[in-house]
């Protein structure tokens, strides 16, 4: 049996500091449940005394159920001269209900005596009181000692009396962090070595990438005794970045000997780096390790020969693993792929022995050709297996739309949709305004439909997101929408692409209203009816 | 006096085997005189053996004089069969008159005999004839030990006979590549350590980041003595990148005692890394470590003042130190920011004593607020002040447009738009249609305008990017468009900002025809001009 190493994920709170990372308290909910699933041991999920936006996340997560991931709040130790039962900042982590909390404390005596303004051993009071209350609440405690390499290096003897401070009070883990990123690799390996001869309880790691080392110097860690490894997805973070997990979990796993996750999660590390980039909105990098577009990418006839006869070659693992392929042109690969490498790819089964399968595949890669995208639109993914196999029922059937935007020469502008659809025999023609031309024609949409289907009012449209593809062509470039509707909490995403961002929202808006319709059971109403009951053009429609 | 360690730069070779990465021989030659004035020793231009392009820069190389870098050519050992006299590749290593040569050999049997096909003695004999002839041609030989790490683990005696050989025909330094980029960093000390001890030449190290690992490898290798090391700046190369230089020398200088550049030249660092990504038309990474523009940037009022206070706290060098500078949230710094910051933060020049600077400073953080960002939009910024310092000429005034966008049963969309605009006392009405509405109005404006600045149709929109701003309003939320219009080379970009992406689009699209005209110092044309030379409504637009 290999040892294994604790994963502990702060996407959702050490990530979000990245300059542009931002994830809306429901992306973050769709975030942690794929990291659950994933396997993922520790999920941060934010600092719920710090920003309403948070909070709110915390109350979500108690309505969710999670395979076998801790749902973790992140804190401060309490404020000098409060008592912990009294402190804001604790209560807050308190009322998280989470079953475990990170609290960060200071370990370097410049921040004691420049930041806190404090004694030494006021300091170490703030530490074990704090701890100590959060075990006295039953909560699991991960200690966060705040710039330890900083502080141990400035003063050893200081930095380990803050870290049995910490032990003696309960806390479970005692995480040294590089806060800022500057510390190398093998001052990393030496300060772990001396830190474990001193405490006992267990060493985790939290590093940060401002000298490109932030990888190493976790896996150092862990060559050194360290069990518990901080980091987050596509090592996004603070300034440089955090320890990039989509590297530290398959350098652990694959190559030291250690246990992460399990081999059969592993191969989703690829699908899961996307996804979260996807939901951030942020381009994916096509050159990160692992998991990258360009991580197994082979040009020139000689690599190509050589690795298609022999992996190792120009290989340093097999790209499976992590749920990566290896890629040559395009063109070389055509005669080899097949349903059950898209189906793994996506994440996603259905009947390999189907005579459509070869039709999905297909369909597929045409449709990823023209610059779609599957990982963040399961719904739209599940439409087109649906619609291939003749299993999506017919809704309603577009017979038209008109969007008109006009501004005058004060720079008002005003935006109209007129829709005519079609439900089993009956046609509604309906028309809305909007703040702009996506948001008029969704609001026709609903208008037109839910005379049918009125639970549509009890969906909600909850995330836009536009991706230019192609910048090369200017304003003739293809544009890429991803949608997110939303009801009760739960969330499906759907993708469109066209030249003509109208048009490429109207394929996103639509199918996430069919996704809906179709987990619903939806029957249309008839229209006699309606009139009958006095709800026809009742129903208020959501912009 | 610190050690010094060469620096062998390697953008214009294997930086240009990364995807998407891609210099004309021009530009190779722009980034060589950069690198030679950062002080950069050696030069890598490209393999003149395999490709016309990397001959040219080879070419026009010998007509530069470089203050001090050495350029290199690239290439492999002779082939199997071939004496070193009769070679090709060979031949075309001495034609490319440089100074210097890197040739790679095999290290790893298996590569020896799957991929060559010949014995163990024969590739040594290889390697030892290629260098011998090499040196015998007056060359510096820098000997590339291909796939050193894998072969050295596979079987260590024959690896390092392979340097032996390499040593004995008197290469002036055996470098060990990890090729496939697998390798872990306390591999590498224990490998380096163990090759220090079996040879005498000087040792260098070529380290690929498929591990996320290139920057510790290459430390990890000279804090075991390698006293060469390989890379690219901003770590471009195949699959997952080389080594990144932007990280490794200020590393090995500012925090290991190294000698790399001079310190005068290390300031230059940021700057290097932007020319070079510049020249490639690839988007810098804002969270690359020492030079990116996220590298010392502070969100959160604690750090903020923590490090205004004492930068040590937060940051882990000075980024001066590097030619980078710390940034802060525009909106923590409100009481602090002032003309003077504004103006050095977005590199423009305005008269900090006037009495508009604090409406331009007051107007640039409502528009900030609003979602719009001036750093890739110059021309916009300059139009601003321009407008508040009324300096800015009225080229044209919108009476109005109306924007249509129809889509049909069978999913045909048209685009159409009319656009109304009045210059002095002439109104132009017109239409155009497009593959989309925002191609569409493009299209509408040019026609109208063209009449009275035909010039115009000698610009061109080059770059169209959306961003969805706060995205949890579904399509209600704000989009930032970012346009680049550019003439012959020269572009410059604008932006709008709104709920509705066609009046964003609107606003960046007008705005970019206005800068233009600017510049152009244009004045209107009369019509009746045009009717009487016949060019009414002839000129060709641009779609």
């Amino acid at each position: 049996m290999s040892k294994k190493i604790q994963i502990f994920d702060t996407t959702l709170r050490d990530g979000t500091q990245g300059e542009k990372v931002s994830f809306s308290a429901e992306d973050k909910i769709r975030i942690a449940k794929r990291l659950d699933e994933f396997g993922i041991q520790y999920i941060e999920g934010g600092w719920p005394g710090s920003n309403p936006k948070d909070m709110a996340f915390f109350e979500r997560a108690k309505r969710h159920s999670f395979q076998q991931a801790k749902i973790v709040a992140f804190g401060s130790t309490c404020r000098t001269g409060n008592k912990p039962e009294e402190d804001s900042n604790l209560r807050a982590l308190i009322e998280a209900e989470t079953p475990a909390v990170s609290i960060f404390g200071k370990s370097w005596l410049l921040h004691v005596t420049h930041a806190l303004k404090i004694s030494p051993e006021k300091n170490l009071e703030l530490i074990s009181g704090s701890i100590r209350y959060l075990k006295e609440h039953g909560k699991e405690v991960i200690y966060d000692a705040e710039h330890f390499f900083d502080g141990y290096k400035d003063n050893p003897e200081y930095a380990i009396k803050t870290l049995l401070a910490a032990q003696t009070a309960g806390a479970d883990v005692l995480v040294l962090c590089d806060t800022n990123g500057g510390t190398l690799t093998h001052e990393v390996t030496k300060v772990v070595h001396e830190v474990m001869s001193a405490v006992d309880a267990p060493i985790g790691i939290h590093s940060h990438n401002d000298s490109e080392l932030a990888v190493a110097n976790a896996l150092a860690a862990v060559d050194a005794g360290a069990v518990h490894v901080q980091g987050t997805i596509n090592g996004y973070g603070e300034r440089c970045g955090n320890a990039n997990l989509c590297s530290v979990i398959p350098n652990l796993q694959l190559k030291m000997g250690y246990s992460c996750v399990s081999d059969e999660h592993l191969k989703q590390l690829s699908t899961l780096s996307k996804f979260v980039s996807e939901l951030g909105n942020l381009t994916p990098d096509n050159k990160q390790p692992y998991v990258g577009k360009s991580a197994f990418a082979h040009k020139g006839g000689v690599h190509v020969s050589a690795v298609i006869k022999n992996e190792q070659t120009y290989e340093h693992i097999k790209p499976e693993l992590v749920g990566n392929s290896r890629r040559v042109l395009v063109s070389d690969l055509s005669g080899k792929s097949n349903v059950s490498y898209k189906s793994e790819e996506l994440g996603f089964e259905f009947d390999k022995s189907s005579a459509e399968s070869g039709k999905i595949v297909q369909e597929l890669k045409k449709l990823e050709n023209e610059g779609y995208q599957f990982e963040a639109a399961e719904a739209s993914f599940e439409l087109l297996v649906k619609q291939i196999t003749k299993n999506a029922p017919d809704f309603f059937k577009l017979e038209g739309f008109r969007v008109i935007m006009e501004q005058n020469s004060k720079g008002e502008s005003r935006s109209e949709a007129t829709i005519k659809v079609r439900v089993n025999d009956q046609i509604e023609l309906s028309a809305a305004e909007g703040n702009g031309p996506v948001n008029a024609l969704d609001a026709a949409l609903r208008r037109a439909l839910c005379e049918f289907y009125p639970e549509i009012s009890s969906m909600k449209l909850q995330d836009y997101k536009v991706r230019v593809l192609n910048e090369k062509d200017g304003t003739g470039a293809k544009v890429r929408v991803l949608i997110d509707s939303a009801k009760d909490g739960t969330s499906w995403g759907t993708v469109g692409v066209s030249e003509n961002i109208i048009d490429a929202s109207w394929k996103a808006l639509s199918e996430g209203i069919i996704y809906f319709l179709m987990n619903q059971n939806s029957k249309p109403r008839k229209r006699e009816n309606l009139v009958e009951t006095g709800q026809k053009n009742t129903t208020e429609v959501p912009s």
